[in-house]
């Protein structure tokens, strides 16, 4: 396709060297009129300072958007995620993948509200996270056009970028001039490192990369305990204490941080292809996957549970994809939510240098039944002589099979 | 069915109270020759007093069969299973359930040897152990009798149950009059506890319930870090010195007891439909599902993997249930297995109170491409450009579905 | 469990000779009062006998319940199930499956409203039906009593049964002296055949034992050919007529009658655990599932319909084992049900010699899309070159596997 | 990449208008020395005449392979995937899927023979067989170099194509010169028609287009009866009469011909993401799904055949999609053929006009127990009362559900 020339362009942006220096290149070989939108996932970073580098890059002041969407993060995203017990590969817990739709979601409404024919992402050619982007956008607004600057420009090398950098006056403090030694993502949920000193997935992590959680090591001798309340199968509360999504995931991150909790260093396959390695922080969500695991095991029924199991690596996979727009993700969604009715109580958590360990679930909606479980046999309704018959009729295939196996051929 | 009577009978023999009295009422209620099997699972126990005490019982000395079987247990049984990851809900390894296959399988063995014509077990009839048994038996050999004391005798109470042992002068230790706290499974994957003092799943187990591992908190300040070997997705080595599956697991059982690893507080789903909770140790199998997940990591293709994922929740039930001999467990060890011909290589594990970390992973056969996923773009053979197209076709239904439902009717 | 006596049973009542027998029998031997609950769920039976039998066993009027629950049977049940396009074993429409759960909501309800403490069905020992009524039963009131006749009386004989009817003055006409060749259900979605005459599965099926159709030889030699229109995946009309659904699957039922359509002649797999040989009719639901896979052919995004492929054998064993009111068929429904949205518009059929053809299908939320798809490269979004990156990054592990397979070890 | 240059290709040569045009193409614009490889997949024409437009095109005579892969595509692919009762999208038997690994591997044996460094095909660019070509050049020599002459060359309407073939001297019939009116590809298993006068789904397909089968109007009117001898899964003999793959095959395609068997007018989903409209016709194939579901139905086993059902869709998208040769097709293919050992007896299946019913199974290693599934309660060990613990077992998670759902929150 010919493509049109942009006129208005929804940018990702981060306030960050590379970021910026987007911004000019779709100003100046683009021509295009930019929008710029920061979102406050949650990454720790002042978002002040995106404003003003936006203005000083001639980014008009009402093309400059600002956004805190962290409640709304946690809230639609976060939480909905969890409530499968989502792990990707065993064991990810997809921290950049479920912010990715939210941002592409913000551009599109930015671009519809100021006009905009284009949206374009800082995400490079070889990771996950283009696709993400730019699922999420077609998915959203089918016509609108994508811009992704790390494919289409034609630095030869980070030198050359940053010649363009300097070129258009945009300030490059000493430390980015020789290169990062590994690269970050980080939102309330995680964050994640990966490249650089982190390529050789037979060398151990250096101890500077993580940043959301000091070492198992040098967290206290002592243990933490906590109790979270759930309802629905999200997280309501901590110690009793009521708290915004957004605010319970800040507190269980604080708690994860002081006890060592939820590193995970991993080899992983990107769904463009290619097998990846990277270091992952997940306090908080490491603690509420386990506690949300203990809810539900006294609450949802087997059949509930064991069909949410199964379903679990393909949802898994759909999000990490990037496909949480598509259909069939809200399809699974419709299923999982209707199992969490009743995943509501209270779960106590011990956290201690690097373990969650789950030492108490209550809950008024329990399926627990302890009469019925007791050794000895009481008034409850549960006949011994019922096994019998339930093992010979399951047992029976098995007994004809063998039978058969056993003659050979009749 | 007005069953005939029982002539002889090979009973999964402990050497314990029960198991004891079990064979005096198979000899006295049914009338039945006794022979017993008891098996060296790893379990811990001396195995010479089952011998002296079966002979006591008046069980015939060519009737008392004892079998060290540890390593036919780890090696078909153990390791098999662990090369799919097997986790049932969420997080239990399965260590009683794996171990009831190869009992129920000896047993058919020696009735066919000693030419009885029924097998007897003495799991209860609230709990899963007799189905697993009971299918086992009815997929080795469809016609033999099954005898479950359990569910037929008819003591009203435990208090019966030990004056008729008293009546035959089996010996009752002290400790035995009153019941036990809890009851115990053990083999060399793991040990389980359950009843009594842990039915309440809001009250945390008390520490003198485990028997396998020292706790994290007790657990030395210093790391111990391994390295495991892998062939085909089994372990091979530790440390570079070659151990038989036995040997080798023992060992990893070791280092996760000293290191207070593989504990497990779980409130689980039983096949016979009720729930039920249960204090888990599975201190080298804990380590060795960590390893097996590194060693696949670098070495396993994606395809391969997610469908290992996917099949794994059915896999795992089929082992809980007690379905190890059906057709449809084969069917999936089958699909597992081939993809393990390359899962070779070296994994280094650090074990730090509780905590089981990969910190590398090497391989002859490796698929993780360091130069492929560099930032850089180098001379391999990926093109930027690539990720557009397949992005674009990758979007091209949910950009065709937007544009359907964004319209509306047509 | 030494139950108590039984006070008042609701039980489903055909009017015929077995089930009046029962009814006797509940009086007699359980000192029960009976309630008779009579469905007519499209069976083809006149039901104003039922209810003098019912009388002339002495059951109060007011105890005497018949119904006509069509309407509710296809809305609910019928339709719902065909969303799935479900078949179990790759073929059977489970005409006799999908009624049970309904006929036990409705016998409880009658439980509640006359005060109940029983409900007792008419289904052997053997079959899957006494499955089907009772996890119902306990999905929907687990304290009820249930009754199973056929699995608690003693007669030792079809003969002893006759007798013990006979004596209490059920008229037993001369050809229920004999035994009937075969065994029927039926209701408006099929009717089914089985046993007896049927029992070998080496042999063809009699002509005699169809009753809802002509065969395929009979039929006539010209085509029919219907329009049916779809709303939300359900059908609402024929030929442009509106239809409520028991009056849209009776006219597809006789449209499929007069074409010869609807035959099956399966073993399939009992839940019980034996296979078993039966012959179903299935007209207007056969016509029903080509023409829904029609609708959605057009309508239904890709990632919906293989999720909806890959969940459908799981949901066809639920309905088949009778958990219908279980959580996770509720689960697979609400994902099913998502997925319906836009699944209207209008499918053409024809109709010939037992043969369904769907030969032309539109909708106003079609995602086919002419432009796209023609030869011809258009003004279309749809870049040939994409295919080339679409193609290398999905080749992308295989490639870099089949390196590592070439090479061998390193 | 700025590719080198190709030096040999090695061509999926056809010997039609436009299989010849990317000859010429591939020698005067990639100044490539072209390998032809024409296969007998049994397409129904001869392959004498490829061998002389090849050598007319310039290509050297030991450079013109043709190649009868009848029974090695029947034997290694098609009976493989009907082992697993395929259907993609709940219809299409992936006649066309299934012959593109083959193809492939052999221009890659070609090519490792001869020393070409490319191969190429004559797939288009929006089409599902460029995916299914390329992905098995990839899997099978993972340096090769693939060329695609629809997404490269610059032709910009078929006119210009016809042009560069007319200049060089590539014979062009009269009715080649307007376009025709749809696409063919056909072999052993099926015949596929698309496009032009195909591309509106509302329109029943013309009658011309079918080239297989008769329509079910034409067929005799009188049935017939044939028996399929089957051995592990596959057929191997026509009414006792011993059959090569391939012979057996085609003498099924005669007979589904004959009877106007095979039929399919389908809108299916593109693995490239769009809707396509296709009509089908799979003679024997047809004929052989029924045949095979039939023998299964009395000597597989439940678990077995279920879990079959259930990996079933995935298994036809991998064949669809064209990962035939991806270690996950592999995986499932073991578990599949795992299942097959005693898939042997004999089916009789009856012909009429476009129907194909299954009217008798038999075999030596049946699962089907007569005197297990009669009404009348046998010597056989099967016990009424064991139905009533196997329900309430089933039935208990239910039961504790309902209490809890009643109860509310305790």
């Amino acid at each position: 396709m010919a493509d049109k020339p942009v006129k208005k362009v929804v940018l990702a942006y981060s306030g960050g060297l590379d970021s910026s220096t987007i911004v000019k290149w779709l100003q100046v070989e683009l021509g295009a009129e930019v929008v710029t939108f920061t979102a406050d996932l949650g990454q720790g970073e002042e978002l002040g300072p995106a404003r003003e580098k936006a203005l000083m890059l001639g980014v008009k002041p009402e093309h400059v958007f600002i956004e805190d969407i962290r409640e709304e993060f946690v809230r639609d995203y976060v939480f909905p995620m969890f409530r499968a017990n989502t792990v990707y590969e065993g064991q990810y817990l997809l921290g950049t993948s479920i912010a990715r739709p939210l941002i592409a979601k913000k551009q599109i409404e930015i671009a519809h509200k100021t006009g905009a024919d284009a949206v374009a992402h800082g995400a490079t050619g070889k990771g996950n996270d283009q696709v993400r982007f730019e699922l999420s956008y077609a998915a959203l607004d089918p016509d609108i056009r994508v811009v992704a600057p790390w494919r289409e420009w034609d630095f030869k090398s980070r030198e050359a970028l940053l010649d363009f950098a300097e070129k258009h006056q945009i300030p490059i403090t000493k430390d980015k001039r020789g290169e990062a030694p590994f690269s970050v993502d980080a939102n309330l949920l995680h964050s994640s490192s990966e490249g650089k000193v982190l390529e050789d997935p037979a060398v151990e992590p250096p101890e500077f990369v993580h940043m959301r959680t000091i070492s198992p090591e040098a967290a206290p001798d002592k243990p933490t305990v906590i109790t979270i309340d759930f309802e629905k199968g999200d997280p309501v509360a901590i110690d009793g204490q009521k708290l915004s999504p957004a605010a319970l995931l800040t507190k269980l991150n604080q708690l994860g941080h002081d006890n060592g909790v939820g590193r995970l260093d991993l080899v992983e396959n990107r769904f463009v292809g290619m097998k990846s390695r990277g270091v992952y922080e997940t306090p908080g969500g490491t603690i509420l996957l386990h506690a949300h695991r203990g809810m539900e095991s006294i609450t949802l029924d087997r059949g509930a549970m064991h069909l949410k199991d199964e379903l679990m690596p393909k949802y898994a996979s759909l999000i990490y994809n990037g496909f949480w727009f598509a259909p069939e993700r809200e399809m699974l969604q419709a299923a999982i939510d209707l199992s969490q009715e009743m995943v509501s109580g209270q779960v106590r958590v011990k956290l201690y240098k690097g373990n969650v360990t789950v030492i108490g679930r209550t809950s008024p909606y329990s399926l627990y039944d302890q009469e019925l479980v007791t050794f000895e046999e009481g008034a409850v309704a549960y006949d011994h002589r019922d096994a019998a018959g339930f093992i010979r009729l399951n047992a029976l295939r098995l007994r004809v099979k063998a039978n058969r196996d056993k003659r050979g051929a009749a």
